[in-house]
Order: C-alpha cells, then sequence, then structure tokens
C-alpha cells in the first residue's frame, strides 16, 4: 500500500522543536496546524516545557498513551535520530523530518546521518518524508504543517516538490489569483517517500484532478515514467524541472544533493512519461488550475471572442504561437454569428463585437460556435465587471440604478455562461485585466472557469488541455 | 514641432457624444475627464442638452467663446466630419477622433469617410488622433479620455498603442501589480499622428523614463527605426507585435486596416531600431518597470541570493535560459560572504541562507556583492512581510509585539535596501510570492525596486536591462 494513504490522513501528530518562544520554527508550524483547522490530536513533544500554546507537553512521545500515527520533527540535526529511534520504539509508522543538515549540506557527516535515520526508519517499518522538508498539506482534513499561514484551501490542484517554498511560500500568490490548493507534498531530499509516491498517490486521491510537480532530479526514472503513464491516463500531470543550467545544477546540487541533467534529458522523460513541461511556477499554476476544471478537446480549433480589436488580435497571434489554430468560420456559421451580433460586428475568427455593453450576448455565440462542429474550444476577451461604474455613479442616479440592478443577473449570467464548456465538452477560457477583486472575475473562477491577464497565457493554458487530450489519446492506445 | 508637445496639454476640451445619458461612451468619457482630476475647461457639446453633468452645454463648438485646445469626438461615424469642419472653423488645432467605422471596417465607405475627414484636418492645419482609439492619458495633468475609470497616475512608463484596450483597460492589471502609468496615447487608424510621432515626442517628455509600444503594423518603417534609434539613446523602448500568424493577420487588418509582415521582419526591423521585443502585454510592463527605474548593467553576470533552495535554484535555471549568467564567486569573496552568514549558508551562487530570519543581512550582502566586481547586478528572493505573523500573533504576545516592533523599522531597512543598486549603479530585481497587498513589497515597488512572482519573469526582466546596455552601446558607437 503507497504509505501516503495513511500519513496524509492521521488522526494525531506528535510535534517535536515547538516551544513557547514564538519565532522557533517548530513553533511556528505547530502554530499554523492549530491555526488552519486540524481536527485531531496534536501533541507537542518538548524536554523541559509542561505546556505548549495550551497542549499538554510530553517529554517524549513513550510517555504519550493514545496512538500517534504522525511524527512531525522539526530539531536540530544531530537529535533527529534518537527522536526518530523513540517514534519506532512507540509504533510511530509516519514520520515527517524537517529538520536539515542532512545529504543537502554535500558534507560527508551530513550524508551519513541521512542514512542513518532511514536505516532506523526500516529496522522499525517506519516511512518517512523528508528530511529538510516542509511537510503536508491536507484540505480534507484542513492540516498544514508547513511554515506559511493560511493556505488557500480546496480545490483540485496537487503538488509534490522537491522545493519546500514551492509548496508553501506561494500560498499568496495563489490566494491573489483566486485559485486553492487541495493537498501538497514537500519531498525534501527523498531519503524514503519519492515524487514516484506522491504522484502514485495521487492517482488514487479521490479529490485530486490535476498535479503538479517541482523537480530538480528524478531518481528512480524507470518507475517515475512507470507511474506517470498509468496516472495520466485519468488525471494530468504538469512539471517544471530546474536543473539543467550549469549554475541551476551547482545550485539543486547544494539543495538537495541531487544530480541533474541537460534539459533535453528531461524533456524526453517527460514525453515518454506522459506529463505536460510548464517554464516556471506561475505557468504550471496556470495550467493546473485549467487542467482540474475545464473539460479537454479533441482538437486544436479554436473561437476567438472578443469586444475589443487589440486583445482579439493578440488571442489569434498568441493561439497560432501556442501551436492551437484559428480556422476561418464557414459562411454558414458566418451568417448564424451575423445574425446575433448585428451589422457592426466582425464575424471572422476572431469575432470582434466592439465594445458592445451587450455582453449577454456571449452565451449565446459560445453555445453556437460549440454546436458548430466547426470549433474545439473557446478564448474570451470581454468580460467587464461592476468596477466600470466606479465613476458614472458618482453623477448619475441612473447608473447607480443600473449598477445595482444588474449585479445579481450579471453573476447568474456568468454563472451560466461558465456551465456552457461542461455541457459541450468544450473547454473556455477567459482573458480579462480585470483582477481576482472584480466580482465577474471571481465568479468565473468559482464556476470553474480560468481568467488570465494575458493572450500568451490564456492560449498556452489552452495548448496545456489540446496537449492532456493528445496524452490520453496516446497513452490508450498502447494498451 | 511635434504636434504631440501641445496636444497632451491641453487647457480647454470641448466634447462631442457625451449626453446625460450614461451609457453612451462619451458620457462615460466625459465622466472620466472630470472624475480623473483634470483642471482644465471642459466644453461639452450637444445638439439639444442645455447643461451636461452640470457643465454648460454648447450646440456648436463656433459657440464658444474662449479657446479651444482640443477636440474629443465620440459621434457616429457619419457626422464626424461635419464636426471637424466646425473645430477647423474654430480654430481648435488638435483633434481626437475616437468615433469608428471608418478604414478598419474595410469597406469603401469607411475608407473614403477617414481621407475625408483627413483632408479637413489638413485644410485647417489641424493634427489629429485616431479615429477609431480611446484617446490619450497624461498625469502630468490629470487628465485621462478613456473609457476606463482611475487609472493608476504616475510613474515613468509612457505607452503608445494601436489598441486602445491595451492603454486603458489595463488599468486594473497595473494596479494590481502597483504599476503607475505616466502617458498614454491610443493611436487607432493612424490616419494621421502615428507611433513615430509618439517615440518622437515621449523622447523629449522629461517625466517619461521608458516607453511601450503595442504594434500590430508599422506604416513608415524607415522614420520608425530612425526615430527610435534616436530615442533608445537615452530611453529605452519596448514592443510587443501581434500580426505575424494568420488568423492574427486577419484580425490585424480587421481591427485597424493594416498589413501586416511576418513576425521575422519585425524582429529584424527592431533590432535595427534598437527596440527590446516582449512576448505579451504582462512582459511589456514587466521590461518597462525595470527599465524605468532600475540602472541597466555593464554586463549579465549576476549574483542570486536566496533564503531557499527552489527560488534560489529556479532564479539560477532562469537566469542563464535568459542569456544571463551566475559566476561561482572567487575563493576571496565567498570568505567575506561566509563571515556574514554563518556557517549554515551555501555561498556560492546562487547564496542560500536557508531559513534565516535575519533579513537584515541582504543589504550588507548586496553592498559586498556589487563592490567585489565579480556581479554587474544581483536577483534576490526571501522578503518576507508581517503578514507572515498572521497565526503566531493569535497565540503570542511576544509576537504582536516583535510584529508591531519591526514594521517600522523594517519598511526603513527596505527602503534603504532600495537605494543601493543606484548607489552602485547595479541593477537589483526581485522575486516574491507575497502580491502588492504586502506592505513589504509594497514599499519596495514605491522605491523602485521591481518584484515579480517568478523567476522567470525576473530572469527576463533583468535581461531586459541588460539587453537596454548593449543597445545604448551600439547606437553610440555608430555616431
Amino acid at each position: 500500500m503507497n504509505p501516503l494513504k495513511e500519513l496524509m490522513y492521521p488522526r494525531s501528530i506528535a510535534v517535536w522543536g515547538a516551544s513557547n518562544r514564538p519565532m522557533k520554527m517548530g513553533t511556528i508550524q505547530l502554530t499554523n496546524i492549530l491555526e488552519t483547522g486540524f481536527k485531531g490530536k496534536v501533541y507537542p513533544i518538548h524536554p523541559r516545557e509542561k505546556e505548549i500554546m495550551g497542549l499538554p507537553a510530553h517529554r517524549s512521545v513513550l510517555e504519550i498513551e493514545d496512538r500517534v500515527d504522525l511524527a512531525l520533527l522539526v530539531l536540530p540535526t544531530e537529535v533527529v535520530p534518537q527522536a526518530l529511534e523513540e517514534c519506532g520504539k512507540a509504533g510511530v509508522k509516519y514520520a515527517i523530518v524537517v529538520s536539515g543538515g542532512f545529504k543537502e549540506t554535500a558534507r560527508e557527516e551530513g550524508k551519513l546521518l541521512e542514512k542513518k535515520i532511514l536505516e532506523i526508519a526500516r529496522r522499525h517499518s517506519m516511512r518517512l518524508i523528508g528530511p529538510n522538508c516542509l511537510g503536508i498539506l491536507n484540505s480534507n482534513i484542513s492540516l498544514s504543517t508547513t511554515t506559511i499561514p493560511q493556505p488557500p484551501l480546496g480545490g483540485g490542484i496537487a503538488m509534490a516538490s522537491q522545493s519546500g517554498a514551492y509548496t508553501a511560500m506561494v500560498y499568496p500568490m495563489l490566494i491573489s489569483q483566486g485559485i486553492k490548493i487541495h493537498q501538497t507534498i514537500s519531498v525534501g531530499n527523498e531519503a524514503d517517500i519519492d515524487l514516484v509516491d506522491c504522484v502514485d498517490y495521487f492517482r488514487e486521491e479521490e479529490g485530486v484532478r490535476s498535479i503538479g510537480l517541482y523537480i530538480e532530479t528524478i531518481r528512480r526514472p524507470r518507475e517515475f515514467i512507470e507511474v506517470c503513464r498509468r496516472t495520466a491516463k485519468t488525471k494530468p500531470i504538469v512539471a517544471i524541472y530546474v536543473g539543467g543550467t550549469e549554475a541551476g545544477s551547482r545550485s539543486s546540487f547544494s539543495h538537495t544533493g541531487a544530480i541533474t541533467g541537460p534539459d533535453e534529458l528531461y524533456r524526453s522523460l517527460f514525453s515518454q512519461a506522459g506529463v505536460i513541461v510548464a517554464e516556471d511556477m506561475d505557468e504550471m499554476v496556470d495550467y493546473l488550475f485549467a487542467l482540474s476544471c475545464q473539460p479537454s478537446p479533441s482538437g486544436n480549433r479554436m473561437a476567438i471572442i472578443s469586444n475589443s480589436g487589440g486583445p482579439g488580435t493578440s488571442l489569434a497571434y498568441h493561439a497560432e504561437k501556442a501551436g492551437l489554430m484559428a480556422p476561418e468560420f464557414s459562411p454558414s456559421l458566418r451568417g448564424k454569428l451575423g445574425e446575433m451580433t448585428g451589422p457592426l460586428a466582425f464575424v471572422g475568427n476572431p469575432i470582434d463585437l466592439t465594445f458592445d455593453t451587450n455582453v449577454f450576448i456571449f452565451k449565446e455565440l459560445l453555445e453556437c460556435l460549440y454546436s458548430s462542429g466547426e470549433v474545439d474550444g473557446a478564448l474570451l476577451y470581454g468580460i467587464f465587471g461592476p468596477d466600470f461604474f466606479v465613476n458614472l455613479v458618482k453623477r448619475f442616479e441612473e447608473a447607480r440604478r443600473i449598477a445595482e440592478g444588474m449585479t445579481q443577473p450579471y453573476t447568474e449570467f456568468l454563472a451560466s455562461l461558465a456551465q456552457v464548456p461542461q455541457s459541450h465538452s468544450k473547454p473556455l477560457v477567459v482573458m480579462s485585466f480585470l483582477g481576482q477583486n472584480s466580482l465577474a472575475i471571481a465568479t468565473l473562477r468559482e464556476n470553474q472557469v480560468p481568467v488570465y491577464p494575458s493572450a500568451r497565457r490564456c492560449s498556452r493554458a489552452m495548448h496545456a488541455l489540446w496537449e492532456y487530450s493528445r496524452i490520453k489519446e496516446r497513452l490508450s492506445s498502447v494498451q
């Protein structure tokens, strides 16, 4: 059985390294466990304190009478082995070793200590995450062991990472984009549990709809390919790899003790494995959100709908750059579209509605396009928000009435627009410069429509959806 | 004389197309002129209304007794010529024709109308922006003629664009990133004033420190190259070009009536012109902000400072991908750095401070690196914000005291850190996942340090700074 199935769902956690001194890493992590809303039991272990943050503290895990499911060790390197030994004796089956100072130091002493903790774990049939990691996040039980407060729990995105920062520090970035995060695993040095285990685990985890990987090295390439191919049949996997340059490789070694390979080698490995490659964390998140909520298109023919020339042209340009097509519509489709839009609009592909305030037309247009058989997906620009009225309402009572009167119907309209892609099994991606603070954009995102502030990002996310279609097709034709 | 010198600084504006009906485009634009804080005189022109938004309305511009510096025409296409004719008779020297329906329709009628308005303008020695545009924004006189409220006035970035959306709709995106905008010109169909005029104008405009161009076509290539070369000696120019694909080109024609050329042609034109190319609007804004506030490096050797392995490795990787270098430091420099950081940090390049809460070390490190002669610029990850304490302060009185006590010194520290690049004439770019809402990030931005949420964006912005160094060198060696 995959050890993560139990490790990710502890009912009780013992925490080493927390105290009543707020600026210690262990204290920060315990605080976040408590404040994020974990409902299980939490036992601080401390050599001297009687009570830590209102919880009774124990001098050793052996003194705890209840069963401890998971040990979280945030300790100086040299005392980790002893604590782990006690965990083993106490029958704890899973441990997260947050402490650094092991193999990643590239010092002989660190390497030996890492061997030692692995030997202790094996002897007691204990499974480890880390060392040199930030641990886990699991929305299903409101558990976050990381140093960063207030993770945006929820959604369908899972991530496993050889960098703790990329599973935790990114919370504010995700929040600013309205992106939620379902589960994360920071694997650190991968002394025991590694990325292969994580992918294998995420495959069977019900709420996970897309999987992201931050990779500096792959320690078990054959198993990685095998498990990714099995997983990608039902769940898309996106990876970023940052080892393949001279300085990147040097840094990566000092970071996780990993030997890296050139980009080309990894590109080919990812291609074999059915893994979509993103350039950086921000792009990976773009892809993961689209893949977690939009259907994948059966082809790359895209309709582009816009109410403004520049964004329409940019979407057409970047769609083609990204490997999509924006084919011209047939005369009969153009006829139908023209009836909806009126004579001022341009109903080629892109459709340019010009500055039309009738935003409600988007739904009709989308349904007509999806039903036409001429396109496999759509890119849309022209959503506007109530923020648009901010100056008008100061001058016109009528504008205030219009703005107030439209908020609810418009929100409902956007929610119904968001249903169109699912009901036609064709994806939709929206481009907008309005931020997450805009009610319109938040409504679309909450209804599972990805919104990006640039034509390039829209087009690349749509391309990732199409790439995933082809991956599924390839993998299913093999066996 | 460049017509924009006067056009951008009107003391009085006559506005056609505004009424007391709030949902009309002219009304929206007049509202925004008034609400953005323009201090000059504004004269609504309307055939029937006596008063519009509290301002006395005139039936014709000929009825206005004062001098009118600028005409803003937001009218149905067919009545534009008559209004312009009256402007000419009234001695108005400059007009912005917002109305569409001209050459961009690709209809004979529209082309003829565009010829006609140009003929009227020439006959009266009047200069035009548009038609089919959103007009101008000038922070210096708090003037914005566009349809979008609340532009983020200020800063040193100027933009000229063949898409109105890209000069106006982007305000919320800019605000969410803390970016200000000094001046914009939406040139529309460029019947008269074009991008060449805009670049020429921005060169002599004191507050403009970097220039962005959205381009679907260049109508006067020779003059474009010539004016850009002259301008780029002192002010960096960044362009995005979106005409060079089949669908992009089709769309662009319907949008501005422009014939486009393949990407390669334009790339070579931009290279000759000393123009930096960005992939899309978001990247252009990244570049423009860095170029508006950071010194350009004299070489591409970058120091990378981080307190976390993943971001450090990613910065090293993306710096090299972007065409920068992260060279290893000399033993003597490593010795000096090691004395500052203590034994746990890795002081190669990247420097990895590991999870060090002593953020104040960044300034010392930066000064040591800049003074070493071994690097030309720096990329930094590890700025943290008071937001970090959000959970801790709920549990620890001491954490509250620390958090409150550090806010002011930390803000002051960040402001002084932001001075280091200028005093050493070497650029600094910061990577952080904290958003603009974070006090720390806002402080850095306000003190002219660019902050980006990904290693790729940091590295590419830094590369743009270096590219500009080489452009200046090349242009100055020619003459």
